[in-house]
């Protein structure tokens, strides 16, 4: 698939606004004022007539595209609908690659002929169009924020692709809050041209870009996607939150964009025949796409469950059932050698409970023979807060076993539930800074993580079975 | 059920402890620290026959529980277990109502006969036990922290049974972390004596508790529990999580505390008859204790869903029909009524969708259609973040609205998802401040949370099908 067009929205070097306004709070705005304060390094063009001779925010204004000088890459648009249609027609003659159409006001307001027009209008001028009815595109390895919604610029590894701007503003949130960034999240709406199959040619060339994960509420071109998806998905773990799957939510769809969210039945089969992982939640979108983002895939699929409670254990091993996650039996020798470690009202069998009696060595010494084994293909920790093993000394006698195994070319993926008081919240920042997504409170989310994870190393042929 | 042992603990006027210890760092030292610094008002006896003459942080030591002058209400013992058993004898002599022993050693160290000779001197001397091999217990209400874990003291109307201090450590930290607080938390171990029945007997006239939430790997009386959870379910919602409930999870429970986790339907089939509400996940069983708390019961079935982002609407409608809520059709009056400040572009059909254009003012005044409805029993409020109603205007726009109607006598459950950048996470921390259980991120949540206490209001009778 050609993504020429995409490269040049993505990687752009200049973008016009067609719509740019200096008052504050209009959409026209905020999009120059985004762009400005994202920091991007190429040319911002505010396009508007009646200020032609104006700056704003340090760019002077042009009257139309065609006065700008040099080539424009991307061109943002904020009028009217009414007005877009010739817009579109003076970026096809000024050789603009790709329309981010901001504008509603289609078929989402039932204007079905206006957005019929739309697509005429840029096919027959040879430009793309995203959108309409969207909040925009964030490309921050660019310092690109092509959008009304507001600056975002930590760099991460995770493609978000969101047809509905409430999802495309909880990644915003949810990123951001736990520190984690991302390549790009960018709006779909109505899509009227540019849609998911599109943007997986992309992105699965795009070397920020480590996972997709797309929200969706229907999909134009379902034999696309899938063509599309399978080709990446063997290289890239590409998650889908597909919503209106149930009767409720595809009438609220239909009422939303106008979607037709379609049987669902479908959706699994031609998901499950592309290699796509489906979240069930926005919990599980996030959580899956955050931890894939940072996990090597496992070469086995023996897990390892070490535990300080016990208690912890018996839910981490019930969350491993429910998601298909094969809990090896412990080795006789691997067992013999923890055994010189963990007292005897501990568990030796998997999971294996090193009690909360652990102190710092302990709990680092029977983590490492776990991680160090190479019959133990990932490793799941679970943390009990205790006394003599308090949150951020466990967390960075991990980080150090973690660090000299690395050193050793021992890479694994390795989650971690923690369980105590609120500095359980500090050291799962801290594990989560040495590549181990990390849990509080929550055991299920851990394993639901990994099992995400072994799924699409599956997918991949990255894990084998049975060990040689 | 006689509940005066368990009055006697958790409104415990004088407490001994066994085995403190003026070493820091031991767990005879820190029970002894936790009480007093937990700041309970009554007497606390540090017992140590070679200390006797100093004191421990302001307090005497004993040498001997018989040495005490006046009652003894509950001894903590921390001894050694082949030294508890004299204890359990001399607390019988003193009349000692409940001791809570934290020591471990017995069962889950493969040592039954000692803990079955515990068992016998226990009943012979008239004593009550919780545990063995537990933290202790917390009663905030009565500045009671009797446990070696950390001081806690937020009052708030859970009371939390945990059979594992793993999990009870996580409910020490959410609720902590989340601010919402506990009128209990309980730790079981190995059961010998005071279960889940007897804690449901004296929480169920408990005027400190709302909601009872329990964890357990078994229970050791079924038909105790199904009768004790029956009579209190039809006051105050009970909420289980129950592991051990797959085959690994199973086996896990057999190494962990040597329960017999039993064949899981048996357990679902208890649950249902006796009204209890069934948490599969951690997350579950603290989401729905923190919103069961504070909500109202429903008096009807019908759910409005108020949302400004159609996306997050229909996310709410997928997880409402998961959860058997049910999305009422607006009555053309209501829907009259809300067309007046709605624009085109959204949904007057159930999700209703205000749009993100919507001013503070268009959002207030929707919701407040809704909330002060006499049709409408329950609200989803999917809140998305725009520049023209920014996440803390909107939730105080929204207290307001939840204010005035309970002024007019108006009380129904209303729960929040929220959908924005990281400001969001502040106006659900407000949100919660007015009554309402609000999720950032995370829209299947909420939903989850609002249904569970749709099943409890229909357990307890207090939610009538149809309207009169």
């Amino acid at each position: 698939m050609n993504t020429d067009a995409l490269d040049r929205m993505f990687n752009a070097s200049t973008i016009a606004v067609i719509g740019a306004s200096s008052e504050a709070g209009k959409v026209g705005h905020s999009v120059v004022k985004n762009l400005v304060d994202g920091g991007f390094a190429g040319r911002i063009y505010p396009v508007n007539p009646a200020r032609a001779g104006d700056e704003l925010l340090g760019c002077p204004y042009y009257a139309s595209l065609a006065d700008i000088p040099g080539t424009v890459d991307t061109a943002v648009i904020v009028i009217p609908a009414a007005a877009v249609n010739d817009a579109i027609v003076a970026c096809g003659g000024k050789g603009v690659a790709t329309a981010v159409i901001i504008t509603s006001g289609y078929a989402e307001m039932g204007n079905a002929d206006l957005q019929a027009e739309l697509v005429q209008t840029a096919r027959r001028a040879g430009v793309r169009v995203l959108g309409p009815n969207i909040f925009g595109f964030y490309y921050p390895h660019n310092d690109l924020c092509a959008t009304f919604c507001t600056p975002y610029t930590k760099r991460g590894s995770v493609a978000f692709t969101c047809q509905s701007g409430g999802v495309g503003m909880a990644v915003i949130g949810f990123t951001r809050s736990r520190g984690i960034g991302v390549s790009a999240i960018v709006g779909l709406g109505n899509k009227v041209d540019i849609a998911e199959h599109d943007l997986l040619a992309f992105f699965g060339h795009d070397a920020n870009t480590r996972v997709i994960a797309m929200h969706m509420e229907d999909l134009k071109d379902g034999p696309a996607f899938v063509a599309a998806a399978r080709e990446v998905s063997s290289r890239k773990p590409v998650i889908a939150f597909k919503t209106g799957r149930t009767p409720l939510g595809s009438r609220a769809a239909a009422s939303h964009t106008g979607a037709l969210a379609g049987v669902d039945r479908i959706y699994d089969a031609a998901f499950h025949k592309a290699g796509v992982l489906r979240a069930r939640t926005l919990d599980e979108l996030l959580d899956w796409a955050r931890a894939l983002a940072v996990l090597p895939p496992p070469r086995g699929p023996n897990v390892f469950v070490h535990t300080s409670a016990g208690g912890l254990g018996v839910a981490l091993a019930d969350a491993m059932f429910d998601q298909g996650l094969q809990v090896m039996e412990v080795p006789a020798d691997l067992e013999e050698a923890l055994r010189k470690h963990v007292p005897p009202f501990g568990s030796l069998r998997n999971p294996v409970d090193v009690t909360g009696s652990s102190t710092p060595a302990v709990q680092a010494e029977t983590a490492r023979l776990a991680i160090e084994d190479p019959r133990v293909h990932s490793v799941i920790l679970g943390y009990w807060h205790t006394i003599i093993t308090p949150p951020m000394v466990y967390a960075e006698a991990i980080g150090r076993v973690v660090e000299q195994a690395r050193a050793k070319g021992i890479v694994k993926p390795i989650v971690a539930s923690l369980s105590g008081d609120v500095e359980v919240e500090e050291a799962a920042r801290y594990l989560e800074e040495q590549g181990i997504p990390s849990y509080p409170y929550a055991p299920e989310r851990a394993v639901s993580a990994l099992a995400a994870l072994h799924r699409w190393s599956r997918i991949a042929g990255l894990l084998v079975e049975h060990d040689a």
